[in-house]
């Protein structure tokens, strides 16, 4: 059986397991926590990081970047990164901005310091950083919204793979009850349509232990 | 005229030029300082980044991820991610390695506190960042000699995206002569190597205003 190697509320896990649900594959999760430091997950990744994905055959790809990359080039029956170049292009860009510039700003400073560095073991959360993340998400939500009111989904007319990307992150940082929905309606709707696919709905019922989601999390209708 | 938007010392911007050298790629230069914040860069990217590649048929492509890609997609017939699927995998796993691990771990704190952050009018460097950055850089170095010692080249035994993202890094660093190459023999001589090749000699030839750089800087054989 193809396995998914993950850890809880990583937005990169997220991004890698809707993407799979989105084109039909079949897979199992196995939780891998990074801060556990287990060799195991070296020996498939020396970056030490997840997801991590193990297929049947033993190929293993590492990364977020390497397995949608793959998996579009392996399972291209359903597509998720467009088809011309000039779509393909635009898919990536918007990818890009949430992987880099949306994890550097927000999700870094909020989910990082609120969560995950209490795992790894570095110290206290920092209130500057937090408060800084939650300031920048504004922008990134009024981008979202411009996008969604310009074209239906980000990256085009068709689900692609830069909204999942973009609800990967966004549905890790409401987890917390950080995303001030009410800043921006149509991001507001762009991420309720989101939450109604069936790809997302199996990252929705999660919980983590110790930290309670708000009662909107779930709900398309929030 | 094929044109890239880059900003020197910029490793995502040393790598795209690289990228289209070895390709045998055409292309004119123009210097776009994001900390500038000019209008005509967010109209082209809205990001405010660089690199952004703009084809002489109108196309658009921002970000180093997109546009690695485009290259590859539009101009095969030199590869250089790769032919298999499982070459693909581990090209593009190396590349996140950089881009992504190495950026966060070593760059980020070097570079940008050294150089960009005075660009940007952040504040003054933060020298243990600095100190913890060059310090992380020795286990990259032993991952490259690593790598080196057993493949020839990174990701394989021929030049890769992922020997061309890794050099990109280090060459903005070894500017600031901030690399001990005396660490590891073999990430020495695999960067020895890359230094020889045309696409690489391009850069090495470049001078930022106020910094000078290493006298072994442009020397393969140092």
């Amino acid at each position: 059986m193809r396995m998914l190697y993950h850890t809880h509320l990583s937005p990169f896990c997220r991004k890698i397991r809707m993407l799979m649900k989105e084109k039909g594959l079949e897979f199992e999760l196995v939780c891998e926590n990074p801060w556990d430091r287990n060799l195991s997950l070296f020996a498939l990744n020396p970056a030490g990081e997840v997801p991590v994905l193990v297929e049947e055959n033993g190929t293993v790809v590492s990364g977020t970047y390497a397995i949608a990359e793959y998996l579009e080039e392996t399972y291209p029956q359903i597509t998720l990164i467009g088809t011309t170049p000039g779509e393909r292009a635009e898919v990536r860009r918007i990818v890009d901005w949430f992987d880099h510039k949306f994890d550097f700003e927000v999700t870094q400073k909020v989910l990082f310091e609120k969560v995950f560095k209490n795992y790894f073991g570095a110290g206290a959360p920092d209130s500057k950083a937090i408060r800084d993340g939650k300031n920048q998400m504004m922008y990134h939500l009024d981008y979202i919204g411009y996008l969604a009111n310009e074209r239906y989904f980000l990256a085009g007319d068709n689900l692609t793979l830069a909204d999942i990307c973009a609800a990967a992150h966004l549905s890790a940082l409401d987890y917390l009850g950080d995303v001030p929905w009410d800043y921006n309606a149509a991001a507001h709707n762009w991420y309720a349509l989101m939450k109604s696919r069936p790809s997302m709905r199996c990252i929705l019922i999660e919980r983590v232990r110790g930290v309670r989601p708000p009662v909107y999390y779930e709900n398309p209708d929030f």
